[in-house]
């Protein structure tokens, strides 16, 4: 079976140039002007935009949270991510306190295996790391390429492993060659405030916002680097918010350390404000909350100057009569927000039509940087000879309007209803095969396939 | 004329994989698997590595300085460049106090046109900016395609412009699309210290080093950066050495502001201990001089962070007979060194082959940042459909000794005599001509082109 | 001649306690509780405090500056600062470029000596520093008592001297024991924007602001204490206005550097919100300009980290007439507004009475500090056994209002009019003689004596 | 009962002049020149300096610690206290966890009254924040002159408390008028490498210096910082040792925050060398560890900033035998060493004799600003009218030697065997009693009183 894409304008993390591209069964076999293959399908790219196909590495399908399920399923989730030209995702497995890495590996391929539409890899999130957690980082690194390892430095009790765990799981960490990755906030302050705003009868959404101030994620950040720099281990913050943290990983750079650092799409464009009307804001109720706009500023930058590269979502999607959940107390409505299939097409206008970042820098960021970083590089994350066919074909100039009524996520709004976005995706390429096509998906359900990783590094 | 360069390992700022190119006359066609095209010529790749050509953006080249000329024409100069790897140049160009900008590129026109051996560009430096040259500025970018604008804040009396002539630069710069570069070291405080090492009968080349110490240039390159964040104009530091110098630039991120960075290899790879051994350090006499090896160690790290995008060399030779005009005053070597002809070969082995860098960010601050802050791409600086066919086969396991014996330099001694490198430039095409095969040269002098370059901006 | 100072509550940078003081001659000789003395006369100070008499150490009496002289001369302004309850004064000797230090601190001498009424001092501003300034030196220091060397980075082609002059100063004024203080602002820059502004008809107050952005300030602090750390020199700051420039100083701790910093009383209480109304700003045309309110917060700070060690005046009046010759031009605007009288009462008023800091960090900046880094101490800025009588005596009540109407100043406009103050000075002793009491000056024209100033260290 | 001292040099934080001090009953009425007074008993102390006493905020006496106590006693740690020139100790109270503050406070009421020789007070350490204990600290400040709340961020499941507890303190105490003080250490990472260095038969002195890496302290001082700066309470970090930590508090400035900081006489002039020999290193086994020179210089330059406002000792002493206990493994060493009785002899010779800090910078860091902090002035901290008559008469000049023979502390060793000083105390008064003349002590257990403390507040 062989594909070919004629005339688009292909864009990788560094080049830009119009030519044709021969996908042969999953891969690319060539690119160039005017080739002179015949194939069994010709898509015409003229004047459209060739992406590699988007990866998040940072997302929650079918997870169990706060008493119930995050909405979309591997199926529903990945699917909307190829709409919104999302090849490839990194989702969490939750370790559970007392049970072996194992059996949360287990537990997760249970629902994602024949269910994903998309491609899709594993995190795992360690969150009880003793002797024989430590037992299990080389065979899951080794054997179920699974490279990197999330920790949790709030929600105690439940996900937060303390700095003894970290500072142990790092040094076995990197003697294996993996990552360790952070959701960088201080537990113990955010349970405090959330108490305290408890106790005195503060319960609106607001409160959620009020309960995890800046300063909780900027020393978190800049703790996580201080135990990073000390054991070697190749680290990434994700979900960095805020112009603090992003000031602990640039004090950081003094001591000549490196740190990969996350961002994702809602921190770049929507801020605290949203918080004001009531129980509306409970849309906007994840961990860390939205920012200010000197923090959208911040981030932008430090895309700019090198020092954050990645973009991702945190996808963690819940259906309104979830979030009704904490109707009554903002410490109840489950944590996150949908943006899965929103995040390439808000990036691209928010970002490149605007003329913050340019197009390569705009690939770097939403897909070639996740797969160089967590292992997926070259298979995923660029265009090239050899690697993947993953692709997308994006208007450049189409204008449309998102909307929970057409979009693809199992959530009942839109955290961005109504936003005008200048660019979309017209077509979708997942290993070769056409997987959507004007809003069409033309792939199953089990289409999408599990993707090993490689060992990792703290450079890329 | 085609050629066809088969089972080579490409290697961009990017990505890495085995694929025939194609080229066709000066560009590149098309790259891919078993590429079904019958070519002209055909090259055996398999087992090299293949880079883009390399870019040094800081040579001088048969440039009038301190009563005489530095040793390479654009001849000799782009010829060496060519055997190591150096596909395209960039001069500075430098304007006479009193005379226009016109008159200093009419200049060196009639020096490098007809001469060059590979390609090459101009920045222009600015040595009087008044009302007559900031008329020029746009005529530059627009007609010239002199994009880049240099500065010294060094050298007063013939090079050096104040902060005033600076800011004002700057804002006309910006206006015009163009980029303000910087030889940032504090001109006044080096006077000084010139001065009284030569009142004290310190003569030796030992006082070039400590004349010039790392505070000079930490303050310049702060200074730089406040006056380039006042006005918004894109700014690059040229030839960065130390800690304190990056620091600034570190500090400067606080403020939400990008600069570039470029280092030049004998910063990584050499260090101060060579001016002590009597007049043998005057081959090092450059400035900034050398410096510790805790400035190597910030500035590789400072390549990882991203924040030096760019290693160049600075390269500005002369012979030994010129160098002992400074036999009894350290101020009166002629100050730069030859290392046109190794950069890329010294890169890799102190640089890839040790595994501080990897290969793509090898690729990346050789050839294709240098490219794309100062407008020559794509044109120059990658390996992409259409891009000129300007490619470096490279062996990346062959071990061969420097020495001025072989070098192609007009210089008759070498920076680095006897240094022991792993990886060897084998083959390299310009324009998609072989102008180098297995040490000798294949192009004639004058096959080397004048490049415009592109208006630029402060992000990549 | 004794006099008996009962039940004032007294006050050091260390010390407040409720006890009397006894003076002979000019000097304290005892301090206790129900002092068993007679003396000859007897004051009671029940529920006032008693503060050693103030040290302003920067004013500019009777100077030439911009074709006119500033409207205070020796007698007026000490005499004024007396009323304010400033007993000693540090007045800034002007060398004339080309010209020798003896030939200037002799001029002001001529207008000085048998003129003050109040104590007074001289730092010598160095405007030309050459071989012949150099050996003049350590005359100063060791014969005439001036002990600091005060710098100008900026007013190019007046008093400014360059970074080669400056370092050479420094140099040799750490080998003699003395200090080197500095305006720092970069002339340079402000040169070019004043140059400007007036090109493009912007000639109001608001574009004397708007000539000197923060950035001026803060590149040239941070280049003063890198030359300041190369030296070794002790260093001291004058008018540090805004928190660029206080984090340069910040900046310098990390490498163990100790700075002296001085602010004034407007930058702590007054913003360039001033400035917006027509020519009415030229009041407060200074420089460096106000600031902003975010630049007042970092002062007030800065005083209790102990990174601000001084709050003087910078006095400088010139009367309306006078400031009318910038009326169409703000560059025309002679520099400098009136304080010497209000600077005590303002800063016990906003500071001490708002809480902002204590009475003996009060004392420390306005009293103590002064006389210690400049080489006054024990003799003046301070109540103790030995020490000189200059005492006020301080109703920390009392409310008042500053006027042009009622203020001593020779100025016909006030800075400050129509502020509302809580506090007041009552009576003023210097030199054992109640110089003011109850809104009179007792002591004549001539009282006023110079003081010779000891060598000083980097260290208090 | 009263004393005349004649012909002293007083030296206050402030002020350093010759005079007489008249001492009626327990305080100073007068101070001057050739006092009139008749006195019951005259001292000579010409060519004497007279300190007031000092004071030692940081000691712990009797205290039970890793299963046995140190080793002074109220009764002779405070007269080996009084024979070095410290009048005044603030002793640490531990409240057990799952037991009132007050319990703890009744506890060590029970070991310290009627067995003090000199005077001391309590501070809190809070082991255990709940409601219950929320409600004692009120009590604590007002009733009990308690004022400042000690913690611990290591030692888990002994004394340390979680940032959960530390914000809701803080919030406590800011309400009250108190100060939170803190051992900033990050206790995880330390237990995880004391656990580490055991498994791995690492068992040495020298393996406590390697579980306290200069990152658990700079990473919790920071993370103090930030939640002192959050609440707005005032904050006190103790024996600060590295250049880690205090860049912390650097970093805070920044924000605009003001942090007391303490450093001890062991951090100033020990280094961690002294853990190389073997078990010898036992003597020196304390938390945090010795550092490095570098450390040294950051500390006295921190002095010199006004960033460092205390000197003490955390005076822990353990006698051979206990520290035999861990004889076989580092972690059962009693943490702690001996100096109570040396710091303020080698803080003279240290510091004054060496020109590192002046002899005002002296009395400050060693008597008056832990007195200002913690709210016993002006009672003690300072020599002033009204003030209690706590003096050290000290020869300025006089060699001695410090040896475990000669020192009256309960301990048989000294951390300071063999050390030569130059300047030595001679005789000691406390509350006007001559309490250590010629090395004998004249005053008797239970002389010691107990000082109830004042409020507090963030700055002094
Ligand atoms: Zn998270
Ligand atoms: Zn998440
Ligand atoms: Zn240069
Ligand atoms: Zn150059
Ligand atoms: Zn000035
Ligand atoms: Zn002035
Ligand atoms: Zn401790
Ligand atoms: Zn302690």
């Amino acid at each position: 079976m062989s594909l070919l894409i004629k005339n688009g304008r292909i864009i990788t993390a560094t080049d830009a140039y119009v030519a044709d591209i021969l996908v042969e069964g999953e891969t690319i076999r060539a690119i160039g002007k005017d080739l002179p293959f015949s194939a069994d399908e010709t898509i015409d790219a003229t004047d459209l935009l060739v992406f590699p196909g988007g990866i998040d590495p940072h997302v929650h399908l079918d997870m169990p949270f706060m008493g119930t399920f995050s909405s979309d399923t591997h199926e529903t989730g990945t699917r909307a991510a190829l709409h919104g030209g999302t090849t490839t995702v990194i989702d969490f497995v939750l370790q559970k306190q007392g049970h072996s890495l194992k059996e949360a590996l287990a537990d997760w391929n249970s629902r994602a295996r024949g269910t994903a539409v998309g491609d899709y890899s594993f995190h795992m999130a360690v969150t009880d790391f003793n002797e024989n957690t430590r037992a299990e980082i080389k065979e899951m690194i080794e054997n179920e390429g699974v490279t990197s390892f999330k920790t949790f430095m709030a929600y105690k009790g439940a996900l937060m492993i303390d700095d003894r765990q970290m500072v142990a799981l790092m040094q076995e960490v990197k003697k294996q060659g993996g990552m360790v990755t952070v959701h960088a906030t201080n537990g113990d302050v955010i349970d405090y405030l959330v108490a305290k705003h408890r106790a005195e009868g503060k319960l609106a959404p607001l409160y959620h916002y009020l309960s995890q101030p800046e300063m909780t994620e900027a020393e978190a950040s800049g703790r996580f680097a201080d135990m990073a720099d000390y054991t070697g281990c190749p680290a990434y913050i994700v979900h960095l918010t805020c112009e603090g943290a992003l000031n602990s990983v640039r004090n950081a750079t003094r001591r000549n350390q490196k740190l990969f650092v996350e961002t994702c799409i809602q921190y770049l464009i929507l801020d605290a404000s949203l918080y004001e009307d009531d129980f509306e804001g409970a849309k906007w109720v994840m961990s860390p909350p939205l920012r200010e706009k000197k923090d959208q500023t911040t981030l932008w930058a430090g895309i700019n100057q090198g020092l954050v590269q990645v973009v991702a979502t945190d996808h963690c999607p819940f259906r309104w009569e979830q979030k009704l959940m904490g109707k009554d107390d903002f410490s109840k409505i489950p944590n996150g927000h949908p943006a899965i299939e929103n995040r390439m097409e808000l990036l691209y206008s928010e970002g490149v039509h605007t003329g913050k970042i340019t197009l390569n820098k705009y690939v770097e960021v939403a897909c070639t940087n996740p797969a160089k970083i967590f292992g997926l590089f070259p298979k995923k994350g660029t265009i090239a000879v050899g690697s993947d066919a993953d692709l997308v074909l994006f208007n450049p100039t189409e204008k449309h309007t998102i909307s929970a009524k057409t979009h693809h996520m199992h959530v009942d709004y839109s955290a961005y209803e109504g936003w005008e976005i200048t660019g979309k995706v017209k077509t979708v390429l997942l290993r070769g095969k056409v997987a959507i096509d004007q809003g069409n998906c033309l792939v199953e359900k089990g289409y999408g396939k599990f993707i090993k990783r490689n060992k990792v590094s703290g450079t890329i």
